[in-house]
């Protein structure tokens, strides 16, 4: 592609940088932004200037924040001796989201993927390894993905943790609420069924 | 969705706002940015600035220029008297790419869109009457999508330019080089039908 202008070429160039952004996508989202007001697209810049120069992580937790410690871990509701470890944000948002927790978070930040070249280290773990030394946590809830790289993170943090004398659960694997049987992968189906709970405790579990 | 920070939220508002982006798509993008350099953020915030602030529409042609005149408009190998018009710069750039057209262009920046609330007046269409009316142009051929607001856009410009002295083309509807007849859909067959080639001068262009 030759652009007309250097500006529009660099533009497009910056945009097709983003991940899932090809430079098709990239000359569209330009051309919309030449057709908006000025201060529509200076928001738009300054919004991402702030994002990175503002946001911080919470140092409990590792979760994003604006101040040193987020809104969950400063809150004196919370149950600070249960911890629900996951991957990031998007994962805290979707749990507070159900309203059923009230626990603090751990936020590794990333999971274990040897093949892109992430190890151990570089989970954000060791606040809570802090945490479990001074014998604050009594329970540990693992949700993590049902992936590849999940077990593996899940089981590195199991590991890490298995010492302290503090209870370890990881969320249930099974069948969507409102799945067809018929649809639901082998090893889902084949987990559920080996997962399975006593009847009635499934009732109460439906009615809850 | 409730963010455990006010900037993060700031941001993903704003790059949900650009079209074809939704508020999931944006908050990947921002945990993205999140994990970048600062000064690749600040690059791509400072595109986007520059981009609005220094691209402007070439005055001849309303082609997308950093100067006055597009880079097209003001080389001296180019026939001015042949005058393609198209909707916007992506066209420009998709004809150029041929490499076998030697004309300037007229970039009208959008087509007629009654359902939209684009009419006429919302054309760049001023430049090109005003070189018709000067007899600088030769030729015009109109270069644009085979969609209702096209063909309409098209006759409208016609209307506007029959009376001048001047030959009006449209660029060939049919079935594309390489395309499998049982899969074109009827419209682009009657078409190709009706706007059949004598053979002899479709086996020269296919030999061009």
């Amino acid at each position: 592609m030759d652009f007309s202008s250097k500006y529009l070429e660099k533009a497009v160039l910056e945009i097709s940088g983003l991940p899932g952004i090809g430079r098709k996508t990239a000359l569209r989202l330009a051309l919309h932004l030449l057709r908006q007001d000025g201060s529509e697209v200076e928001a738009l810049a300054e919004s991402l200037v702030d994002l990175k120069q503002k946001v911080k992580r919470c140092t409990s937790c590792g979760n994003l924040s604006d101040l040193d410690l987020c809104e969950i871990c400063s809150s004196t509701s919370r149950d600070r001796s249960l911890v629900c470890v996951v991957e990031d944000i998007r994962d805290v948002m979707a749990i507070e989201n159900t309203g059923q927790y009230k626990g603090i978070y751990q936020v590794l930040g990333t999971l274990i993927s040897p093949m892109d070249g992430i190890g151990p280290s570089d989970l954000n773990l060791q606040s809570l390894i802090d945490k479990a030394t001074a014998g604050e946590v009594a329970e540990v809830i693992l949700a993590l993905s049902g992936t590849m790289e999940g077990e593996t993170t899940g089981f590195y943090v199991y590991k890490k943790l298995k010492d302290y004398s503090l209870k370890m659960s990881s969320i249930a694997r099974g069948i969507a609420v409102g799945d067809q049987l018929e649809y639901t992968d082998e090893l889902t189906l084949a987990r559920s069924i080996q997962h399975r709970l006593p009847y009635e405790q499934s009732l109460q579990q439906n009615r809850s």
